[in-house]
């Protein structure tokens, strides 16, 4: 079976969370399988290996666990993007929509710098608002972002639109 | 330098953080040094190489990055333990005692069964509450607590108390 049909079979489809109406993607049997975990890694890992990435940026929570193994199989730092407030040292913000208000991540200033060639990292693409957030985070610390690495992709979301200027890469679209 | 030395030169204290009178420990420069993030990792996992661990469970949100790193290189599934509200499917929770009111954790209840022996991850101990609610989740789900891995321990919040019956071991305690 191909890597993108294992996953879509192992991932959860969970009704009515977080709120009526939206199914969401439970990726926790996907953390349950290394075996299959450790593909989704080589294969992440395996499509930017040429593009001289020399920091990993995971978002906030899961994208925290994709981030630090993709980090580690490509030999280069690991850098926290983080939910407001939680980052300890001097940080920069940038604001994203939610359906109702906006929220923030932070960077730390000395994580990222113009020599850096950056691959953000995250479960799954929705709409794209953090991962696009993320992005300008990166830029804002003049460091290039040399993509972005999804397991899934909601393709019904648009959330390539968000970020028509990254080479964005999703094993399992659907 | 030891281990434990390269650890305690690489964390960053930043004063008065979440709050006043607080020198919280920066983790993120360990995370930048990739080399020395995959030395913890096997230090981690050498202490618990033989015995039998079944899972890892990290804690949100940095027990995510320790977490998933010590699963792959003792090849056994991942299981995330969460903040309230945040895990999508039938779940069980533990109140823990902040130092104004209580806060929750939660895990899914086909994350762990009766043949499981779990190894805990997080970054660093303090007082030991969240650990502790973390061991009774994993009790009430009939699985054995293997052990609790940190990276950093603060000894003069004493949290080996609340653990005394849990195979705790951090590799660098101040």
């Amino acid at each position: 079976m191909i890597l993108k049909d294992k996953i879509l079979k192992t991932v959860r489809d969970v009704v009515d969370f977080p709120q009526k109406g939206v199914i969401f993607k439970d990726i926790t049997p996907v953390l349950a399988d290394i075996k299959l975990y450790n593909e989704i890694i080589e294969d992440l890992a395996g499509h930017f290996k040429d593009k001289n990435i020399t920091k990993v940026a995971g978002l906030e929570s899961r994208g925290f666990i994709f981030g630090i193994s993709l980090a580690q199989k490509l030999n280069v730092p690991f850098v926290p993007i983080r939910k407001k407030g939680k980052l300890p040292y001097k940080k920069i913000s940038t604001d994203y929509q939610l359906e109702y208000g906006t929220a923030s991540i932070e960077i730390h200033t000395d994580a990222v710098n113009e020599n850096d060639n950056v691959l953000l990292a995250d479960d799954l693409l929705a709409t794209g608002g953090t991962m696009n957030a993320a992005v300008q985070l990166i830029k804002k610390l003049k460091g290039n972002v040399a993509g972005c690495a999804f397991v899934i992709e909601l393709k019904f979301l648009n959330g390539k639109e968000k970020l028509k200027d990254v080479d964005y890469y999703s094993i399992a679209d659907i």
